[in-house]
């Protein structure tokens, strides 16, 4: 943890406000923009993004360095790692946000009521958002991006061990603002370690900060959820599940499992739990388990799949608890779609699930009296993603209830507001 | 504050955990009932105030007393008050909720993906709502009914003052949902006035409440923004503006400034400040600050509006920030559009904001420029109300930027779930 120096509380405090003003400075300006600034923006950051890429990588290599010698995992270094390719992957990112519609200022809705007022539902930006993150560095550009495009202004907190990484970036994102004329502040990257800074955001900023967007592991976002006075857009685990159904077509059923588990382990919408419905556990299980060992994966299951193969570990009760996040997975036998489902909500973090079946109607079911922010009929809960949904880059997927749900691109990071055009109404009494 | 009897903390959270599960129990089963059975709840719940008017009225009688008693505001006392036509309007009120399109289950957005997957966007309940709110006993019925209509369940926390009324009402609603065969705790009245009770639904009950919806005074609304764990649809203030530009209408003006202000002064959508264009003051606001005083209206202006009248008083810094509720406004004379909006953005509280003008260059600036919830060219801000929108009953004006902004109606009060079709689809590497 880096030092606070010599900043007292109290200079900490007026610091992050002055953030706080900047930001709602810059977003009272983006809210008026066109989009071809926004667009351009966008791009000269993309190329900034380009020409910087030896420094880029420098910073990430110094970020490399210290991280290992604080022994981060594995996985926590692969995701801090930045090649040639993951930059340019940045890049990229940048220029397909650009190239997305402006979601600001599209009327969504539009009616005229019988005393002759015209009615219209325009989409806004959100305002400031913070956003709070861990360790992927290409965060920084995908979130700073995506809070432009829809008109936002945003204040960026990324982990400390990607520090280094960040800045370089996030002054990538900076001298597109600048190119394009837009205010520099509009994208502003938290100047501070300090948690207590973290704390101030969450807590005393609800004046500047419209939302927070937290991305990260349980303990960050139980964080948030205990500090914020501001609303929070949660992105709580991805606990999904994968029911394969007693009228399941066998190899689809193969193919999809191993995909939902093992295509990456490692993202939200990876397949945790896999329930196999009785009716089939001898036709189709042994298969399963087979697949996914042979894929690498380790299989937990309950006395009935243990008893299919004996290379399956026996689950315990926390298992069905457990976003794995790797190459494991929990297998139950159920009895029937009403098991199934009552396990799906019972352990289920409303995240992704999915039914393989040839039954429609089963499948109509689990469709509707589900009531996850994605369910799939005959498809990999690997999905569950924004860009393969077709709403461009994400900042994640939503697991609250209000606001977005799902993928949130642009679109779900703009507000609305109404416009009524009338000739001198007056409400009746 | 009533006493909390022999009930220690501890009882409370027990008690308050089970008002939790049940009330999450019954949002499980409303999700999947269907549109009939809640309509029929809901003119089941019409028809039992209709043949409860003497027991509620009774029940109000005795809490008037006690209010009496308390020396309560005349302005609380009324707002408390029933008599046979409110309770009329509060049945009328329900039964105009269940002839509303049911919002659940509508697709919202529909498309394909070229791997085939086909997507739909599709309108689910938020889940538990727990509604705050003060004096006014027609929340209860209104809010209860929108919730239920919207597939909700809702625990519902009145002020102390109406605890009879509220009570009597509640029973109702309760008649109606066990008459139509659904389960009782759909509509739940918080069963103490512990105001530690609220600390704990704010507080505690995450787990089981999706989201708080306030509606009172400033006091209540802070609170529940300085304790709540659970996301929040706040209902902040309405200090409404009405710019009277250069090119307005004398006549429109006139007919269209009384009414924002006087046609009720006491709702949020009411006129607080009204703002001239210096260009039109000498023609225009001798009329506007005549008709508003004759209207029964204290004016209280400028420099440049006292000199106009000398009936009008100073109005002090502290007015540009006053949410009046009643027979007064704040009048100020500006010097073009653009100050007239840099008044709005400083001192507004993004609720409701009218200009009136034959300019329809400068109504467009406006209407596109600021960003309160609702714009109005050439209307009364009284118009800011969901029924006035075509959007039925209401459970406030949201002033809040994420989730529902404006008025706050049965489709606000749901989310989405995202339904995907496919036929065996893996995701790529």
């Amino acid at each position: 943890m880096e030092s606070v120096g010599n900043k007292t509380s109290q200079d900490l405090q007026l610091q992050m406000r002055l953030l706080g003003e900047a930001a709602k400075k810059a977003a009272d300006k983006l809210t008026r923009i066109n989009s071809e600034i926004k667009t351009e923006a966008l791009f000269l950051a993309a190329e900034a993004i380009r020409n910087s890429v030896d420094s880029i990588l420098a910073a990430n290599a110094a970020d490399m360095q210290k991280a290992a010698k604080r022994k981060l995992s594995n996985a926590l270094l692969d995701r801090l790692a930045l090649d040639n390719n993951r930059v340019s992957a940045m890049a990229e990112g940048i220029e397909s946000i650009a190239n997305l519609p402006d979601p600001v200022g599209v009327v969504v809705g539009e009616w005229d009521r019988p005393n002759g007022l015209k009615i219209q539902r325009v989409r806004v930006p959100l305002g400031v958002i913070g956003i709070i993150y861990e360790s992927r560095p290409n965060v920084t550009s995908d979130a700073g991006a995506l809070c432009l495009k829809s008109g936002n202004a945003v204040i960026l907190r990324g982990g400390s061990e990607a520090a280094l990484s960040n800045a370089a970036i996030h002054s990538c994102l900076v001298q597109g603002l600048a190119n394009a004329g837009l205010p520099e502040t509009a994208v502003q990257y938290m100047p501070t370690q300090d948690r207590e800074a973290v704390g101030i955001l969450l807590g005393d900023m609800s004046e500047f900060v419209d939302v927070i967007v937290p991305r990260g592991g349980k303990s960050l976002i139980s964080r948030v959820q205990q500090d914020a006075r501001i609303p929070v857009m949660g992105h709580l685990e991805g606990l999904c599940h994968t029911y394969v159904h007693a009228a399941a077509d066998l190899d689809m059923a193969r193919k999809v499992v191993v995909n939902a588990k093992m295509r990456r382990p490692g993202i939200c919408g990876a397949t945790e739990t896999l329930l196999v419905d009785q009716a089939i556990s001898d036709s189709h299980l042994q298969f399963l388990i087979t697949d996914l060992i042979e894929a690498g994966c380790e299989v937990r299951g309950d006395e009935f799949t243990q008893k299919i193969d004996s290379r399956v570990k026996r689950a315990e009760d926390s298992d069905w608890n457990m976003e794995y996040l790797e190459a494991i997975i929990s297998v139950r036998v159920v009895n029937g779609l009403d098991e199934a489902m009552e396990h799906i909500r019972q352990y289920g973090s409303g995240h992704t699930e999915a039914i393989l079946t040839e039954d429609n109607l089963a499948a109509e079911r689990f469709l509707n009296e589900l009531d996850s922010a994605i369910l799939l009929h005959n498809a990999s809960t690997q999905y569950a993603d924004g860009g393969e949904f077709g709403m461009g880059a994400e900042i994640g997927i939503a697991t609250g209830r209000i606001h977005a749900r799902g993928p949130v691109g642009a679109e779900q990071l703009t507000s609305y507001k109404y416009v009524v055009r009338g000739s001198g109404q007056t409400r009746p009494k």
